[in-house]
Formats: structure tokens, sequence, C-alpha cells
């Protein structure tokens, strides 16, 4: 049983881009970012549904798959639940899809005002909590099962987790190019590495798997 | 004939550390930051004049090895001379000792009054001049006999190389750990990668090497 994050940054040191506008919900950086990820095999079958046997299947895709395995809850900002964008429509389900690919209860941090727990297909239950970090991980845990909890972003909320001390293995993926903007991933984190052991790889894309592991 | 950059670097994208004192002139991060570099036996045998043979002779000596290798010329800042430490002693030679490591010409950019180039033992002339980074390349190539031209540091000078164009192979060696202060290399650097082919190798100290090639 461990907390366990996910991320794909750039080279420097990027999670999360800014260059989105309402013409460009997406921004030109994020594919960029998230390009060897979104191309794998595991990411089509298990995001996009998309049972054709395409995409990747090299070390690229191995980090893909690990990263589904053996999760018994989920932790993530309000963000990357897409609250942000839809603040005042209360029926708003995420933007994960009707079947989203988390198949576990998911912790969607918040400060305003409470939300019924929204239970989709295919086993995602979302949960709307406002707690810190220490005070979700304990809901998570005690849902999963025994099982990890993965806090899945975005950065700012995984850079309070890593302050708190409460993660266990990190891992970064991280794209050889330089994005010049975004939200960093390593600000305040000064000596972090200490206490985690580190293992590097590089995939077949050129992507940097970085992995801190206690 | 290539203008080759190599610097190391942490994990969040420090190549120049902040930490010094005038009780700890080197400061802590620096040797967490060069460890591996300089913990090769080409560091040791070069640099520190060491012929006992020992030192690392994995990866990262690789690396040391070629950094010296086909080298006509080399340009550094004033900082990385030791003119910013003692900038009123018109004897200063230098903290690279009585026999530099260089062997060849090397171009120290400088702002303050011109200085007459220095002879030291081993082939190594220093050569003060105020250019802009195009003017000192042009120098710096006149002299180098068709080999490569280093642009040695600091972190700043090589932004500005970067910046103008300039270099045709930048090799950074990562080191696993986060600093959180110091002088960040990748600053206003968005899009360099383009251009650039890109390799990385992992070394047995955890160092990633990772290398932009024209």
């Amino acid at each position: 049983m461990a907390v366990r994050v996910d991320l794909n940054i750039s080279l420097d040191g990027f999670a999360t881009t800014t260059d989105q506008t309402p013409d460009n919900p997406f921004g030109d950086d994020w594919p960029r970012l998230t390009g060897a990820y979104t191309a794998t095999r595991t990411f089509r079958e298990r995001v996009l549904h998309d049972t054709s046997g395409e995409g990747t299947t090299g070390v690229d895709d191995k980090y893909a798959q690990a990263y589904f395995d053996e999760l018994g809850a989920e932790i993530m900002g309000a963000g990357m639940f897409g609250l942000h964008n839809f603040p005042d429509d209360p029926d708003w389900r995420g933007w994960w899809g009707d079947e989203p690919p988390f198949r576990i209860p998911v912790f969607v941090l918040t400060h305003t005002a409470p939300r019924p727990s929204i239970e989709m297909a295919g086993g995602t239950t979302f949960h709307f909590v406002s707690a810190s970090p220490r005070e979700a991980l304990d809901r998570a845990l005690e849902v999963a099962d025994g099982k990890d909890v993965r806090v899945g972003g975005g950065a700012s909320v995984v850079r309070d987790f890593l302050a708190a001390g409460l993660v266990d293995q990190l891992h970064v993926a991280i794209a050889p190019i330089l994005l010049g903007r975004g939200i960093r991933l390593w600000d305040e984190l000064r000596g972090l590495e200490s206490g985690y052991d580190v293992v590097t790889e590089t995939a077949e894309s050129g992507t940097i798997h970085l992995t801190f592991r206690r």
C-alpha cells in the first residue's frame, strides 16, 4: 500500500501548461507535454476506449500500464476534474467521459460548496471534499482496500502532498522539450530526494522516466 | 567543428549554486551538483593532476573524456575565471591552478578594464575580451584550428549563447537532486529543442546525460 504520483513534465519542470485559450482549450503545449503517454496502447484503450490495438507498446506503455495497476483510490484537484471551468454548473460530471478510466473512488479536492458524490459507469465514483492533504489521504486510504492511492494532479496539488511528506513513489515522465511557461512541479521542494531511491530509464520516444521511491 | 556546451544541472534546472559564504566558499550544493563528474578518473587526472588511477570509469567518465576531446578553444564568463571574487587584483591568474586543464586558448568574457593575456603552464592561455557572444565565438574559432569551441559557463553565459542560436551541441548532466535555489539554465529558452536531436543515457551514479545535437 503506497501513495503514488505520476506526472508528465517538461525538461524545464513544467507540469501544467498555461497556453490555453477559449478557441484552443488545451493549448499547443499540452499535446507536446503528454504526447508520449497519450500515444500508448494503454492510454488509448483505458482512457479513449479504443480497442483497435493501436498505440505504442514500449517503455512508455510499461509505465502507462503501471499507472493503473493496483490502485484503490485516487485524489485530484478541482482543476483536474474541470470544476474551475464550470464552477456554476451543479450537474457538471467532469471531463473524463461517461466511463472514466479510474474505476475506483476518486476524491476531488474543492473549497467551494460541497456537492453530492457522483457514481459513473465502470466503477468510478467522484467524491468532493474540502480537506487538507493528510485528511484527504486518510479518506482515500479508508476505501482503498489495502491498495495504492494515487495523487493524480494537478501540479500544485501534487506539490502540496510532496511538501507534506505523504508521497511514497513519485514518477515523472520528462519530455525533452522546453516549455518556458506553465506551473512548475519542483518549486519549493529543495532536498526532496533525501529518503528516496531514484531509478531512471529512457523510452524509445525520448521521454525520461524518473522514479523516486521510498 | 562544433560549438559545444557541457553543464551539470540539478533536476530542477539549477546550473549554478548560490549557497556560498565566506566561510564555505563552495557551499554545500556544489559537491552535490558536480559530485558524479568530479569523481571520474578523467576529472581527477586532468583537473586535479591525480595520477593514481583512481576515480570512476563508467558512463560519467565517458562524458568526462569527451568533455576534453577535440577542443580548439574555450569561452567562459568572468565568474568562472574568478574575476568577480578578485576584481581589483591585476595579478589574479584564475582559480584553475598553475597548470589549468584546458591546454588551449581560453577567452574570458569581461566588461571591466582589459587585461593582458596570461600564458599558463601546459598550453592554456587566458585572453580577456569584452565582446558579444557572436564576436567572442568568432575570435575563438579563429584560433581553434578547425577543432571545436566550448562555451564553458557559467549558466548565464551559456544561456546567452543558446539564446543567440550559436550552440551546436548541448550536453547536460542532470543530478537527480532538487536544489530549490541557484541560477536556472533553462529560463527563457522555450522551444530550444527544435532543430536538435536528443539523446539520453543514465549513468551508474544516477546522473542523466542528455544531449541536444544539431
